[in-house]
């Protein structure tokens, strides 16, 4: 096994894309008996560094078709989805509290990870703002001031930027991003190639 | 049946995913006993008035992506693909020659078109160039002055044009866009639910 033997799924928490991939992505791998390395970042960042637009923002056809194609997408993955009121926010509250949480859980943080994506993608929340983020850390049993207190510690705050920085270095451009044993695949229409690459070790 | 009860293949032959789409699009649709209507556009008209960027030129790390996937794409698909030694170029005397053999007889239209896409995406001719165009059509027993004269006509110049206006006019913004019944769909990565929504009739 060499160092790129792993799977890792980038993901930003406002991307609905990740969102669809985040709902399938460990049901495939577990098929190959693989686990995901979770790493959510600033997509803003990385279209920044690559100069890419924002999808849904910056070409008019484009940001129209493309709100009809997550939709149907989603239906064509059974996966619940429901545009929300709030398009797009910031995803920094949500990114620090999953370094932090992974430092102590990897489980939890996973938890926390899909509470988050659905409480925007399914339940239309605001999930920039930190009391909705740590009503969902409530939830799930995460103690409120530890969270709030943990993101804003520098070494979180460090943590996001660093994943951010690495996964554009490891040629991320867009989300979701996914590293398979160091082949890269981008969006969650190339679930399906990554099915075959994890059956077949690469085609 | 509506206006819109038809399936539009929308495709520029510069397009990469347009060849591998091209490759796969009438076969999916026979499954449901349906036809497609071949729409060669200039799909750099398309980009201009929907304000994108050329995939592979424009964002070096996701062109260097894109070279990787489309390959990936090929072989996931089973679609013979060699990236040819000049790209992109012109494909105006295609297109025009497309229309012209579409007014007389659509199944010779159809032959030409995959002569043009294979030969620039398998053998690596430069099919912007007129000698090579008309090489193509001879081998399809096409009359090489005939074809010449052709295309050089105001009304196949503007038929290129309206066609292309028509299909931004209809929302496409990138290459292959398929209409599907009024349904659009952007990519040879969504010939999966183009399939669902044909056999299905929508979902």
């Amino acid at each position: 096994m060499t160092e790129e033997s792993d799977i890792r799924f980038y993901f930003d928490f406002s991307s609905p894309y990740s969102y669809l991939a985040s709902e399938r992505i460990d049901d495939l791998a577990a098929k190959y008996r693989r686990k995901v390395k979770w790493r959510p970042v600033m997509l803003g960042a990385a279209i920044k560094a690559t100069s890419g637009l924002p999808l849904l923002l910056s070409v008019p056809l484009k940001g129209e078709y493309s709100k009809r194609d997550i939709e149907r997408s989603a239906r064509f993955m059974g996966v619940p989805y429901t545009f929300p009121p709030k398009f797009p926010l910031a995803t920094l509250i949500a990114a620090r509290g999953y370094y932090w949480l992974h430092g102590q859980d990897c489980d939890k943080a996973r938890e926390f990870a899909h509470a988050v994506f659905r409480a925007y993608w399914v339940d239309g929340r605001d999930i920039g703002e930190l009391p909705v983020v740590l009503e969902i850390a409530d939830k799930l049993g995460i103690d409120r001031a530890a969270f709030a207190a943990a993101i804003a510690t520098p070494e979180i705050k460090d943590r996001v930027k660093q994943e951010t920085d690495a996964a554009i270095a490891g040629g991320m451009f867009g989300a979701p991003f996914f590293s398979v044993d160091g082949e890269r695949f981008w969006g969650a229409d190339r679930l399906p190639q990554i099915d075959r690459w994890l059956e077949t070790g690469g085609f």
